[in-house]
């Protein structure tokens, strides 16, 4: 028989996990590994709260969820444990886990450091190790990685504003850079001005583009261009407005998860233009091939990043002072973020305070 | 009020124009342009007949054709005169023009050698010169251009079989080049084996790939693999077959009109393989988006390609020996031919024998 989540691993853990679709979240009592020689353990300070966590946990995902899910896969702490082979970081350190806890480090991908993409990757949350016990994810007190998954944070950069870059950050960062678009002078579109948006506004600011917001709310203008820096606001309902915006874009980062038509979209870019989309619509999309053609357009999808390029975002957002804005909760206030998650409202992401919360919730 | 056509330019020229939406051939006395000093003039031999002219002759393309129309935009032969000023052939080459005859030479794309995406490019057919007069195509005696849009052929390569390059083979050609996809050792699937997919075949081989060709018909096995040199056929109705190709292609090529599913052909890419699309659908396509994020992979389009690359396409094609499959055909044969074509009963190319044929058809 099956050990209990308390009993299959040495060292107890505690967190908030979903138990059924309904998706609450209650206090979970459960266990992890000890630390291997390979691996990182560190006490949780923050997770983010990703809209995918939403998803999951009421398993929206095509059937996908397995409970009790925990879920998390932006967080950072601080280091407690390390293995006798881990070079990386040492006790002490801030370090941060994102989507990824495991790959099979010999397929192409892996040896291309693209571990997100390779067949055998493991999620941090809602996904099996290898032993076949459940990954859980940051909605808990500590974590245990091999030292290949684990990010390693500079002492000048606020953790809690930080943890979103993870997955929100290296979402949009990466295809920024795979797709050619991450250089001074671009001219880049973002949909949605959401967690992923709003750091895309401020990743692509800081590759020297010039950045316009694309948003059918007006509300959303002053926020775009006095608060997160972005060049200009394009409303995508005013006809004029679009007009005058046609094949002006080199790309556009397509965060906007709801069904929505792209060949507005298609018709900003210029000729070789590129259109990233990161959101899911459950939908097929309307693909319109004439202006593809015309234009040599791209439309493509990009997943999170590989860990050395998250490394590399996590140095570039150092040195640019670029985080997350953030509303900091505690983590009894989890299934009322949720529902305001579910309607949108939060400016931009959700980020727990597990290193001073989660303990009171111990039932 | 406007001049005839006989009558707007002093050069005497004939060929065989649509008069209606019918799309019916038949004889048209037409003029053209005195050779300027960057002009080339050549005596048309030969001219490919694209699927493209079937559908502009019958106004098949949202109301875009202007009668009288004489199609053709794969016109090759034989330099008669030259301006002062040309520099890049001499009376006496072999030469050819495809799609472009004119682009503003000053925007982005033209200083990049991408005339056929210059905003102000102008077709060889269908379309109108900055002085306001219709241009006529290749299914005529002479031909008037811009040396920027001669195409010079070398001495060793068939002019017949080589006159589909300047649409069917850049078109393929261009693609594969600008998608990374022209390396030795990639697996490329091409879908669709009529004028650009057997093309598309020789170029990918000839770059050093592995080629497997996508159909829905088990009767183009033996032609793809035993004629064409294809490395290995797959029935896209066998679903078996489908299974054990997935995720094996590093880019694919796909030709097809008629709408279709791709949500297969994505399946069947590697992670950030990429899907080309170079046919034209009436209605948009399903896109789903799902696959295209978790394998960063990209859907996109390609036309035709630039006059540098027209010419290295036929430079290359020239060393490897790459010619179309043709079945060569009087002028007077045209009409049948369309309806042929229309069928699908051609294998690959039709073209025309403009220098011995067209003559015996003046009224």
């Amino acid at each position: 028989m099956a050990k209990s989540p308390e009993q299959e691993h040495p060292k107890k853990a505690f967190g908030w996990a979903a138990r059924d679709t309904s998706g609450i979240l209650s206090p979970f009592k459960f266990s992890r590994r000890a630390t291997g020689d390979d691996d990182v353990t560190f006490r949780v300070l923050y997770c983010g709260i990703c809209h995918s966590d939403l998803h999951m946990i009421k398993n929206e995902w095509g059937g996908t969820s397995t409970y009790p899910l925990v879920p998390g896969h932006e967080l950072v702490g601080e280091v407690t444990e390390v293995g006798s082979k881990v070079k990386k970081v040492k006790v002490g350190d801030k370090v941060g886990v994102g989507c990824v806890v495991g790959a099979c480090h010999s397929c192409e991908n892996c040896m291309n450091d693209l571990e997100v993409y390779c067949p055998k990757m493991i999620l941090t949350d809602n996904s099996f190790y290898s032993d076949g016990t459940l990954t859980y994810g940051g909605y808990s007190d500590t974590m245990v990685a091999n030292e290949r998954y684990i990010i390693h944070f500079p002492e000048n950069i606020p953790l809690d504003a930080s943890a979103p870059l993870l997955c929100a950050g290296i979402t949009v960062y990466s295809p920024l850079k795979y797709y050619g678009l991450a250089e001074p002078g671009k001219h880049i579109g973002v949909v949605g001005l959401g967690g992923l948006g709003h750091l895309a506004v401020k990743f692509a600011k800081a590759f020297g583009a010039k950045v316009t917001v694309i948003s059918t709310s007006i509300s959303k203008k002053d926020e775009a261009l006095e608060h997160l820096g972005a060049d200009s606001f394009l409303l995508s309902r005013d006809q004029e407005q679009v007009q005058a915006a046609k094949n002006t874009m080199d790309g556009i980062l397509d965060t906007v998860s709801a069904a929505h038509s792209i060949l507005p979209l298609i018709d900003l870019l210029k000729s070789h233009g590129k259109l990233v989309l990161l959101g899911v619509p459950e939908k097929p999309l309307e693909l319109p091939v004439f202006p593809l053609l015309m234009g040599r357009k791209t439309v493509a999808g990009s997943c999170t990043g590989g860990m050395k390029e998250i490394q590399e975002m996590v140095d570039f957002a150092a040195k640019h002072n670029i985080t997350a804005d953030t509303e900091i909760i505690p983590m009894e206030y989890v299934n009322t973020a949720m529902e305001r998650l579910a309607k949108g409202d939060v400016r931009y992401r959700f980020v727990i305070d597990i290193g001073n919360t989660l303990a009171a919730t111990k039932p």
